[in-house]
Parts: structure tokens; sequence; C-alpha cells
């Protein structure tokens, strides 16, 4: 498939896109393109053509058989917030050969919101945000739920099967989707945008899409499930002694709470105070540190004050057997946004305080805390004065661990050698049954390194599947597979 | 494929796989060989050479292998309740070649009970409701429940993603899996046995197998997801006009209630009437008769009297706005099972009433009224004096629209032509975006028909993925594609 490539073949292909596309749906100018082609991590920066936004499922449909003729990799791209260097095309040295970034942000219209039958119909360029402030509105609640709500969009989650904060209680992207529409690599529309609780009349195709990072076709719609608007909240910052301690108290709170519970998030005391140091007007909660911490959120029908005295209720015997050190209930709307902020600013603290080996790792919760002893322990061996900021949804089993030296210089170094870290920490992952990417996928980052911990035989049907529905290898090659 | 077996080729065919499984995993016998040639209904009666019951994933490994070498076809099997001819080989004249029945009921161990992770891993011949009773056991619960659950196989509810009485709130079988062990049609197991709620490396190739019917290889173990078990619940049967206030109920209910609302069962008078004939024992929990009838189920945490005392008032509620008609609530776990009986026997009833054309549809749960009505009147215009039997679940848009003759003469003549009746059935739901096999799957009932309802293009993506796990079409042939 490599083939130079005369400015006039580009051309000519510029003016098809173009004509199919409009003027306005072409960009092809190298500054106005930049923004396309880097992740906003900006750790991975590629080379296209052109970056095409096509308005609707026929103009992707047209575009992608055009590309199709042409042999053009297309990239889907979404918001652009990805972890893993998915959304972004491959640098031209590894690239093997022409590309388009193929843009959703255009197609932004929910198309249909069916309150009576908990749906809403959305294309692919929705901003996540949007679609939660769509449902709320019909008294509704879309539950997904993550950082980059304000820029992601609805198309990019679905083809990562993005998790979030909600998933204890509301599962993955993956578990919210009824239909899709897809665009087929040779450009048919397949249209599976059924609204239905129940479908047994055959494969179920839309599963194939979901989380395939766009290596198998282009989501230009779906209808997602829509769930009873909670009215109800209670939050709280709870100070614990370990990981084991959360794991129990999860499974007892569960008990007594039932599905109540919706968020259930680790910090470990360095993860706090990263945030506490690096990010304005927040402060600990707590009279004294504790080495560990969790934020725990309940959501019901009914009055938020019975919730709360719920949760004061649990807590308090919680405390009383000593499964936690102490805790704090948020009191006011306020006070329950500046107890999320700690969480939610773990990223943005960590940035500040400098570079760090990321791991999104996921293992079966009761296996939480033997992961977390187990490869610190080894880290510890391996690189002595490592340091470790380890958070996230333990009621998913999903740990944010990362790896840094406190003493910059030495990070700078340590940062530059991840394979010995990675290895590490993913072989304990993988003894214990876990996955090396829980929620951010596999896109350009984790491609090879997936060969070490999937089986041949997995790798080899995830291979077959994509020669089925994508021949040529033209959607967003390099990536997962 | 089609081959003149002699029988000596049979015979060194039976000792390989006997070589396998010993003579106690081997059944020759006719007779022995009867019940897993029909099924349940007895409208399928197969042809095989030889049923098989493995005892180990790696004994169905080997089988499979041989199977394969052999070009033997093989039919999946569990608890052979499936309604639409699934799991039943298909008949000797119209079978293409060799066939085995292979029964997974001797793998019936379940393998680990994870309670912190809140999984449980079983093999594929496990009974659903010894399931339910492991997991309650472990003061969890595995919220699957069915008609059938006291003989059905987990394999087969994997295989058909099974619905029942709980769809609502948690789920189809499908939303209840987190990892599958899977032998590929070429004997080679895929394990896939991961305890994981988030792993995002890849395609997520379980969803292939999952109601797949056996088509794309045989399911032998899977870990399942539970549940805090609930502590309370609150039962109610309802008096009301219509499916449409049906409707409006579940919207009003779900929003006090959120997801405490597990079932939401419609019933019409017709359905109930058939009951209270045919099944002894059982009467008229209202004082009069109702056009149409809901039973509703909530759990919760916590206590019943609460939940009771919840659902009392909202029904009070209910009754003065006229959204109700009359509702009587269960004070007892009797009481209880009383109500239920009355959904659980309409199939009974039914049996006992005389034949009738069933058909298992699904429609967005807005359009649940619209569908009941237009297919009703279309049946009335063509077949006057039609009887039409409709219940199901309504919170699942899921309605079983059984239609025959009052007159037993003309219902014998009525029955035996069964595709005008279906026809104007799923024409109807087709027009209303929905699905003519909502929670039974294909099998060979309705393999033939589904292509006047499926894209092509959704077709050939189906027979292509076929294609590709089984090229040799050696997995349940004749079944879904």
């Amino acid at each position: 498939m490599v083939s130079a490539v005369s400015s006039l073949e580009r051309g000519a292909f510029r003016e098809a896109i173009a004509a199919i596309v409009g003027q306005a749906g072409v960009v092809a100018d190298p500054a106005a393109m930049a923004p396309y082609l880097t992740d906003w991590r900006g750790r991975y920066r590629g080379a296209a053509e052109l970056v095409v936004r096509p308005a609707s499922t026929e103009e992707v449909a047209q575009v992608v058989k055009c590309c199709a003729r042409e042999r053009v990799a297309i990239v889907p791209q979404g918001g652009n917030t990805g972890l893993c260097g998915g959304s972004v095309p491959l640098a031209e040295d590894v690239s093997s050969g022409r590309q388009i970034v193929l843009s959703l942000s255009r197609m932004n219209r929910i198309r249909e919101l069916d309150a009576e039958n908990n749906t809403i119909t959305v294309e692919a360029g929705c901003v996540l945000a949007s679609i939660q402030a769509a449902a709320r509105g019909a008294n509704r609640l879309f539950p997904l739920s993550l950082g980059a709500e304000g820029s992601c969009q609805i198309g990019g989650n679905l083809s990562t099967n993005a998790g979030g904060e909600a998933v204890l209680r509301y599962g993955n992207c993956r578990d919210l989707v009824l239909g899709l529409e897809v665009v087929l690599p040779d450009g048919r529309v397949w249209d599976g945008l059924r609204a239905l609780r129940k479908d047994n009349t055959g494969y179920d195709l839309k599963q194939l899409f979901i989380g395939a990072e766009g290596t198998l076709g282009v989501i230009t719609a779906a209808v997602l499930k829509l769930f009873p608007l909670p009215t109800a909240t209670a939050t709280a910052l709870l100070g614990i002694e370990s990981p084991s301690q959360a794991v129990e108290l999860l499974s007892e709170l569960r008990a007594t709470m039932g599905d109540r519970v919706v968020s259930f998030e680790l910090m470990s005391r360095l993860a706090l105070a990263l945030v506490l140091k690096h990010i304005p007007g927040t402060s600990d909660p707590l009279s004294q540190p504790y080495p560990w911490y969790l934020l725990v959120e309940l959501s019901d029908s009914g009055a938020s004050e019975a919730l709360n005295a719920r949760l004061l209720q649990a807590l308090e015997e919680a405390l009383e057997r000593g499964r936690v050190r102490d805790a704090v209930l948020a009191q006011s709307e306020a006070q329950r946004e500046a107890l999320w902020r700690l969480r939610d600013s773990m990223a943005e603290a960590q940035k500040k305080e400098g570079v760090s080996l990321k791991h999104d790792v996921s293992v079966p919760v009761s296996r939480v805390p033997q992961f977390i002893e187990e490869a610190s322990r080894a880290l510890e061996e391996a690189f002595p004065g490592v340091r470790i900021v380890a958070f996230g949804h333990i009621g998913d089993g999903n740990i944010h661990y990362n790896v840094s030296m406190a003493d910059p210089q030495m990070n700078a170094r340590f940062v530059q050698e991840p394979e010995p870290v990675n290895r590490i920490v993913y072989d304990s992952v993988a003894r214990l049954g876990g996955s090396i990417s829980a929620e951010h996928g596999l896109g350009q980052l984790k491609r090879k390194v997936i060969q070490r911990y999937k089986s041949a035989l997995e790798l080899e049907l995830m291979r077959a599947i994509k020669r089925t529905l994508d021949p040529h290898n033209l959607m967003n090659p390099g990536k997962v597979v």
C-alpha cells in the first residue's frame, strides 16, 4: 500500500472529497489541521492529507466510499480526548500510506428523545455533556460521566467503550447502547438504530463496533438508554487504613444500600496531597491525614435528607466497627462539588507535579489490595525511591496507577524508559487475572504490549474479525490490532 | 457435504468419541436419544448419529476437534427448553449431513464464587436455579429469572441471550456476563473467563457467542455478575383500562421509585381468564374484571414494610388520578406467590385451552399500545372472530402475542396456516421499529422469516461472521443464519 502520491492525485482526491462535503467540510491548511493531528496530551503527532468534516451520515458514507476506492486510510475522530493515541493518525514515518482524519464533530444533532421508552438517539459528534443535559431536560438520566465530558463526543465514547465514574451502578458505555448506525469500511450504511430492550434475532453486530476504536467502521449515530433521574444524592469522603478496608466497606455498603451506591473512588494519601499542593482552592476536609481515602456517592429517588440520613447511619456503624477512621458527609451541593473536585483534579495535579508513567489497569475487585501491594513492592525493589500515585474506581476494580520519581532530574531519566516499569505493573495485573487497559483502550500506545498479555488465539480471532470487515485495512490502521 | 455413510464409518466415529468421553458420555440407543432429539413443545424432531455428553472443557474440545476432522456437524444442547427449535438437530430430510447432539448437562460445576467481586464462575450445564441458589447462599442475587429456570441451563441462557422477568431492572443475559470460555468450531479453547468490570483491550469477543445459539462455538463456562441481594419486595396486581395507561404508569412509577421497579408485566383480561379457567387453585384477586392487568414488583434493600408503604402510597395516588382502576398489594409471601402464579401460568393455561399461533415480539415501550391496537385491528379484519391473548414484559416493550380461534374446529384449520397471521403481526412490529424475536431467538422457527425483516446488509454481515468463525458450517447448521 505504500505509494508515491503525486500532488495531482492528492489534488483530485481533495476535490472529490470537497464535492461531497463542501469546502466547509475540508480542512487542508496545515495550521488548521494541526489540532486534529495531535492528541490532547501532546504525545502523538500524526500526518494526514486532509481533515474531513462531514455533516451527515450520507456524507460520511460518500467520503468512506471515495477513500475505499482510492485506498486512502481513515482515522475517525470525535472530541480527540483519548489517552492512547487512538484518534490521531500515525506519524508519517510509521504510516503505511495515505490517510485522512474523519472528524464527526459536525454531526451533533440529537435526533430523538423518547421519554416513555427511556431512549435518546444521538449523532456521533454530540458532546457527552449535551446528551446529559438533554436527558435531564426530559427528567431522565444519561449516566455516562467522565472527566472529559465537556469536550469528548459520544462517538468516541462508544468507540472506546468509555467507563468513568458511574460504572459500578450503570455499567460501561457498552451497557448503555441499544442501537447503532455505522458506516462500514466499504461505505455502506448499516442501520442498526433499534430502540429495543429485547431483540434476539441473530448476532448482535453493534457489539463489534463498540470499543473497536474505529478500526471496523465509523459509528455515526446511536440509540442510548436513559434512566430515571435520581432526585437524591449523598456524598462522603472517608479516611481509611487500606485498600482492603475499601473492598470490605464496599461489600457492606452494597448489602445495606443496594444499588444506591453509584461511585466508590479510592485515592492514596499521596494522590490527595498532590491535589492539595497544586490545585488552588482545595483543602483537606478531614482533620488529619489518612493512608487512603474513599469518595462515596449514593443516589436515589425521593429526598436527599433521607438518603443522607441512611449514609450517615452506615458511616457511623462503619466507624464503630473500625472500618473507617474518619468521614465527612457533604451537607450542600457546594460541599459535594468540593469533594468531587479533589477526585476530578487528580490528573491535573499530577500533570503539574511532573511527568509520570501511567497505567490504567483493572483486576477483580477482590484482588485490588493484592495488586496494589504486589506491584508497589516489586517497583520499590526495582526502583528504590519510586513514587506511586494510585487512585481510581475501586468499585470496578479499576486503578489508575502512576509511577514516577520525586526528584525531577531522576524522573526525567526514569520516564524515558517505561518498559521495565510497565513490565512489572502489567505482569502483576496479568497474574491477578486483570486487564492492562481498563477504560482507555489500546490505541497506538498499547497495541504492541497487548500481544504479551492476550493469548495468541484471541489476537488471531481479533485479526480475523478485522480482515472480515475491513479487508483492505483502511479503518484506523495501526490501532488496536 | 451430503454423503452416504457406511455403518463402519459411523462405528469408527463412535469409538473415537467414546475414547474421549468414555462410554458413559455416549448415548446411542434410539430410545435414550429420543429426548435429546425433540424440543419440549414437541414441534421439532431431529436426527443425530449420537448424543455426546462430555464432562469437561477438555473433552468438549476433543469432541469438537474430532467432529471438525470428520466434518460431522454439532448441535450444542443445554436444558433443551428453547421455543424455536434451536437446540435440537434438523430432521433427517432437511439435514445436509452427519450430526451429533452435544449435551453440556454433565458440565454442571460452579467453579468459583467471589462475593467481594460479585461474580460467579459456572459451567455451561449448570441449571439456572442452582446458580440463583448459590448466589443467594452468598447473600448475593443472580437476577436472571424465567419460567424454565428449574430445568434450563446457563449455557442455553447465554446462547439465546435469555430475557425473562427482571430485564427492566437488570438487563438481558448478555448484560450479566463478564467472561466466557468457548470451544471454537475447530476445537481450540478460547479462555475469555475474565472477571473484570472494565476491560478495553480490543474487540469484545464474548459478545459474538452470546445470543448466537451455538452457531459460532460451544460456550463451556462463564463468569456472571452478581448483585446485592434485595431484602425487601413489594408486589401488586393492578386493574387498568389500557396498555397506554400501563406505559404512563411505568413512567410515573420509575420517576418516584427509581430502579426499585424490577418487574412490570401486562396481561389482558382474556389472558387472565384462561388462567382462572384452567389452573386449579387460582382466583381473581380483584372484585370485578378489568380490560387489562399489571403485575408490578419492586425490590430494595431495607425492610419490606417500608417498600410496601411506598408502593401503597404510589398506588393510592394513581387510583386518585384515574391511572389505575383497582389494585391489590400482596401482604405476605403466600399472596405474592399467588399473584405471580397468575402470570407464570399463562403458557400452561393457553396450552390447555388449545393450540395457538405464538409471537414473541418487541417494540419500543412507548409504542406497545399502538402495536397492540394496530395488530389486533388488522387481525380482526382478516380473520373475523379471531381471539388474541396478549401479555408480557411491557417494561421491556416485549409482548407475547398469541392468536387463535375460539371454536376448536375452526382453530384446527387456522393454526395450520400460520403465515398470513405471522405476516400481519410481524409487519406491524416492523413498521413500529420492533423485533420479531424479542427473547426466544431464531432457531429453526424464524430462520427464514427473519430474512423479510432484517436488511440484506445485516444478513450479509452475519453470514460473513459465521463463515469467518465456522468456515465448514459445522456449528448448529440450519439455525439463525
